[in-house]
């Protein structure tokens, strides 16, 4: 990170990683507003720097292009302690896992929305979005993990697999097919996932050496 | 659509009808190819005028801008024959399906990669993308109305929930994600919406009234 001389409301007497990490909060909660507010047609380096209140010398030196906020914006996601819903059951916590993506995305503004389309805008938000996806996706597993320990999935099912299932049809509809939110849906899509899973789709060995035309 | 006064290359014999088609035709083609070698951030209407030997205030003038180029490109694909597989079951229907989404995105260059990313950019292609999407999973009502018909689904399943349950993974992989073609996801993601149709996650009466977190 470089020095941030250009800012006279900081104080000079603070350590610089204090500062440093208290102008890039400042800077993402700006960005986060401007793309709610704006979307990613609106957001520039400049509404930024002003709505933050830091130079906008050091947030071209520091994050380049929109690109770079968004894709810091990103990566600073996954800094935070989300886990999973835990409701005791497979179908529960992918029906509340996918609840809280309908909302996420249902949500006026949805900064979601907007970090996804941005990620067909700009290579940096995308590998940023896709390093987003894999972290969730990964502290999601323990969905699977903790069904397997209760007895109801085999041992080495595919956790990541059933996952997308379950998760897919969400996305699918909210963000490319872009109908309105469905209520059911949530519950419903978690619902087929577990069902294909008590059925065997997701078990070991599952992945190869079927002909799907012979099922 | 306007006369084409600006085409001394056209002979004015020819009926209307016939050179406006002929002019779509040549417009369309040269957006797809230059979609395909550039993608959206290097589609112009410059370009595809050159390219297509349309008169540039012709392409301006009918098309608009590089959003209303997409758009008919994405109407004109709803004008084929298309119709999905026909293979004697439901998971080889699914399968195949699913193999010609894989194969049309992991093409390079991938033109309906393209026009998905250019849905993020225009609201004309918006639209334009959605309309095609609700043609391809209408047509594909069939391959869940020939399951019925053999009597291995039950009548009144949702059709559409079982379509999107089976090629959203597709899609969430390759155009969200954004991971690298799975050759074993085609026919994956078809079997395991077929076993969990065959559990009955599609079955009439089944989208309402059911509390996930008892099953």
């Amino acid at each position: 990170m470089a020095p941030s001389t250009e800012q006279p409301e900081t104080p000079p007497r603070r350590r610089p990683g204090g500062r440093t990490a208290r102008v890039r909060a400042q800077v993402l909660d700006a960005v986060l507003a401007e793309l709610g507010e704006h979307g990613y047609d609106g957001l520039t380096m400049e509404a930024v720097a002003a709505r933050s209140g830091v130079h906008r010398a050091t947030v071209y030196r520091r994050w380049g292009d929109v690109g770079g906020l968004l894709a810091d914006v990103l990566d600073a996601a996954s800094d935070d302690a989300w886990r999973p819903p835990d409701t005791g059951s497979l179908t529960g916590d992918l029906a509340a896992l996918n609840q809280e993506i309908q909302d996420a995305m249902a949500a006026r503004p949805s900064v979601m929305a907007a970090l996804i389309a941005a990620s067909f805008r700009s290579e940096k938000a995308e590998r940023a979005q896709r390093r987003l996806w894999e972290d969730r996706y990964t502290r999601c597993e323990i969905v699977v993990d903790r069904a397997v320990q209760r007895g109801d999935l085999p041992p080495g099912t595919d956790a990541r697999r059933l996952l997308i299932a379950a998760t897919a049809p969400l996305y699918h509809q909210l963000v490319l097919l872009r109908t309105a939110p469905d209520p059911d849906l949530p519950a419903h899509a978690a619902r087929t996932a577990a069902l294909a899973a008590a059925a065997g789709a997701f078990a070991p060995g599952e992945r190869h050496g079927k002909d799907p035309a012979k099922f």
